[in-house]
């Protein structure tokens, strides 16, 4: 199917060390939620790739986590491949309202999605960065619940009935209780 | 329209110091996807209070935020009600592969869902708390990312263009850069 065929990659922005457990979160949402990376911008942080590697690891997949890029060049590497970027912001086209995943699709080209945070640079929303401003609602919100939703409606919901590769660890869901399984190739 | 007649709230347990940012990042997706409050049980944050209460004066709407009640009377009085106890969790059905989202809804009830963090009592699984437990995927992820995907699905999407009555003030969407326009009605 077409909507496949788009990789999706996060560009976090404007991670401070306060910020690691909602960096972390967004991450994971990222994962969750069919995203095949994400790029920590402009800073570093050791703790979150520890965590994030560790997830991959346990629950499978090929999500990757780089850090430490200045997000121009990060941005500046994907419009020279010619694909596109998206930027997540309460100012841009609503996401319910407008036709705006259905144009960001129908470019058909893999998308970068910078998640920032308050404050981000006014030439985020410029063109010469993003083809694509988009809300998740124009209210006050969270970046990590803007991204949940962006892409579980440019992924057509379908992220999350995907298998994760290597999985050591898997979970059945249960209508009451838990039931976790670890693979047997990898129990000892 | 009949899901339009449910009410959500959301019941945030788990809650420690640190989490400030994280309850708050919850606090506002549940408004900005729908929601009509929130409840932080066994807690107490008077920062996120304050934050949540500016955010509602300024941008509309009737949210609500209440602290400090035991999850437990909290539960006890939604379902002596007989309304409907939703638990988002990881190991629950799946809201992609399982129906769990129509069944909820056609309880015609309003719905208290639990939105907890790591370690959450065992007996929030049961049926004596919860009706249902549902998952966003059944991969690690962020309990705020999990309430946006929940909400936007149950409210099919509708909760991102309805209007905030008695803002101050509000956002027009653009395709690049930024407006904001203060209400008449509150300009000096």
């Amino acid at each position: 199917m077409e909507v496949k065929s788009q990789n999706v990659v996060v560009l976090r922005w404007g991670h401070r060390p306060r910020d690691e457990r909602l960096t972390t979160h967004v991450a994971l949402t990222a994962r969750a939620l069919g995203a095949s990376g994400m790029i920590l911008t402009d800073a570093e942080d050791e703790g979150i790739k520890k965590s994030i590697d560790r997830v991959v690891s346990n629950w499978g997949g090929q999500f990757f986590f780089r850090m430490g890029i200045p997000w121009k060049n990060a941005v500046k590497q994907w419009r020279d491949k010619g694909d596109t970027v998206v930027h997540l912001t309460v100012y841009g086209e609503n996401i319910q309202t407008s036709d705006v995943i259905q144009r960001i699709r129908a470019t058909r080209k893999d998308v970068l999605v910078i998640v920032g945070s308050q404050k981000v640079p006014s030439r985020f929303f410029s063109s010469s960065v993003s083809d694509f401003n988009v809300a998740v609602g124009n209210q006050p919100y969270s970046e990590c619940s803007c991204l949940a939703v962006f892409l579980d409606r440019f992924f057509l919901g379908q992220e999350l009935s995907k298998e994760f590769t290597g999985a050591r660890i898997r979970i059945v869901p249960r209508r009451h209780g838990k039931k976790v399984v670890q693979e047997a190739k990898f129990k000892s």
